[in-house]
């Protein structure tokens, strides 16, 4: 007997079919006697043609309307779940997000949760309940709707889950765990029983788009155990933990990223403050940047490149357009068929030589390195967008198999 | 400088070319110097959409999950026609039914207003805000979503007239005002300028839908003040009142109803509590009867005939099966090919000969009629359902033209 929250997300409850699997999955474990809380996604396809249907009407919708508009997806799938587990036989109550006591903070379209007030939740749960909330959404202060953006329904299970003290977070997804690279691309990839949150963190971040990194950062937080596991087959999935207790690999895992796009400043002066200016504008325009490269400086001039994710290359362009004047820069280069391939691992934080492993297992396949960043427990390479499949590979079987 | 309370049906905001439309309507007001609390309904055929995905999942889903689903529809509605204001340059902001205040009882599906709470709608529009509120929703004492059941937004908009003791309820719709019978099918019928709150309730009543009759009833209840008019012509509509001033005609409209079914029971014993047996099972059924005939005793026998809706027959035909061993009946005859057809005016209190006047006119017409019924200001026949736009037609031009 144990209180489990399982998360699904929107193909996992895109017809009747998913959803009556979806009833029969969450109804075994409640006629197990455990206690069980359901966080759903909006169903498919609803938040695209929802947003489509805004788009129509104005290419800049309030972020407040947009909020309001797009958490009627999740009420739609929260609304037909209940009916499926009821049709089973089963007791089943929805919640929407406020009625579930998720509050947040007052960014529409992106808000951060500040408290999940769960007595509603509780009260359902010990009316033998099955508790079917809606992800991805609360509400501010105001009482206004507000939305966690895309992929918060992760985070409003494990920030049930932490409230509640669950003994278990399943995420389920359309794969049936994480594995140590995309198995549709590295022939080799294996999936994981186990993985530690910092290394799920960094996968999650690099690419790796089974988990979203802000619900991994809470559960690393509140010490909710994830297992992300599959809806459609009965098997056990990846568990995500504090420590894994097995015999440590050195690399846990390769993650490949082709939404990035590379910028590259030449000829700024080489003088102080021009790095500050050139990031701090991009700051403000809310750009975020990753891997950041400067040369050393020559004939009083020097280069700095950068990568930014592939949609924000307009907004970085505009912004570093509009400094020409300023930092009187010669050209300004753009490339976006890059991308960023990593190794991630909390092993190699006491391993020498991991990186140059790694360097030369590109080598050996011919791929030209780019750009290299890296953190404790991190290597990532900017590369050809079209060595990315054969860099994975050769990454992989270098430190994996 | 006043305050209007605008009410536009799915029909009217059914695409963005017409939630585009309403937003010129209302912003016009707006611009003008108004106060403006718009009310609406789900977009177009969403309802039934919602409804089909329900029954895809279960034949009979419990109803506060589909008060849960259906009320995703006018979240959508009232987020888009925000977004349509804001595009024409104008400051609003949408309020789902708990936000607005909206207090009912718990009966889901077929909710009553109990208060309307309208601190937030002031509030907003002392923020010179134009107030998009959802119609057709509330929540309950559990603070769960509840709705009003089908043309439940005119409620809603009559509710917050009379909350906020608005200057005017305008109701628009398909059609530019109350017609003193259907225009499709009587060719002399003649739109009204005024009616009076009794008239329109027995039209709303006798199946004119142009209103919903709770809506006319609160409308009547509190005073407020109605206009029927087109969202897509601009012309006055049809001013729904206490009194009319001007000079009254003796039936002020026809109306027909196809939407009912006729039920015989044959051979009753004639003796006490048969006719009270009958009608307290279908009132436990919930059963709508309308008119009743009861034969004068002959034989020790006597027949009920009676008339409900036609969604009810099926139920009402259980009920009476049921019976059949402790009524002993010889028979039940159904018969839903058969039309209500009514004139109404308060007129027609102080004038004899109105009942008669329509006979001949029926008469005249070769049309048989099978059951009578009257009230006050209201006089009903049922006749056979191929009759209805003759009887309709020859009534109208023997009383109104």
């Amino acid at each position: 007997m144990a209180l489990i929250v399982k998360k699904f997300g929107g193909s996992s409850v895109k017809d009747t079919e998913r959803l009556l699997n979806v009833a029969n999955l969450v109804t075994e474990d409640y006629a197990k006697g455990n206690d069980v809380v359901v966080v759903v996604s909006a169903q498919g396809d609803t938040t695209d043609h929802l947003i489509e249907k805004a788009k129509e009407i104005s290419e800049a919708p309030s972020k407040r309307e947009m909020d309001m508009l797009l958490s009627a997806g999740e009420q739609i799938s929260i609304a037909l779940l209940a009916m499926a587990i009821e049709k089973l036989g089963f007791p089943a109550v929805s919640l929407l997000g406020w009625q579930a006591g998720f509050k947040t903070n007052a960014s529409y379209t992106s808000a951060r949760i500040k408290t999940v007030e769960a007595e509603r939740i509780t009260s359902e749960l010990s009316k033998h309940n099955i508790v079917i909330v809606a992800g991805f959404q609360g509400i501010n202060k105001f009482d206004d709707i507000t939305t966690l953006g895309r992929g918060g329904s992760d985070t409003s299970a494990v920030a049930i889950a932490a409230a509640l003290k669950a003994d278990l977070c399943q995420i389920y997804t359309d794969v049936d765990g994480v594995y140590t690279a995309d198995p549709r691309k590295v022939k080799n990839a294996v999936k994981m029983d186990e993985i530690e949150y910092s290394e799920m963190l960094e996968l999650a971040t690099l690419g790796a788009q089974v988990l979203n990194n802000r619900s991994v950062e809470m559960a690393q937080k509140y010490g909710v155990e994830l297992e992300v596991l599959s809806s459609l087959e009965r098997k056990p999935g990846t568990i995500v933990k504090e420590k894994v207790k097995m015999e440590k690999m050195l690399v846990r895992g390769v993650a490949c990223d082709k939404n990035v796009c590379r910028f590259s400043i030449i000829g700024l002066e080489d003088v102080p403050g021009i790095a500050f200016r050139v990031f701090n504008s991009l700051a403000k325009s809310k750009i975020n940047v990753d891997i950041i490269l400067q040369s050393v400086g020559r004939d009083g001039t020097k280069d700095i490149s950068f990568t930014v994710p592939e949609d924000q290359q307009q907004d970085a362009e505009n912004a570093l357009e509009s400094l020409k004047d300023v930092l009187k820069y010669q050209s300004l280069i753009k490339d976006n068929k890059v991308s960023k391939v990593s190794i991630v691992g909390t092993g190699m934080e006491s391993h020498h030589g991991v990186a140059a492993k790694m360097f030369e297992a590109l080598y050996t396949a011919n791929i030209n390195i780019q750009m290299i960043s890296t953190s404790e427990i991190r290597v990532s390479v900017l590369i050809d967008e079209k060595d990315t499949d054969a860099a994975a590979n050769a990454i992989h079987d270098a430190f994996i198999k």
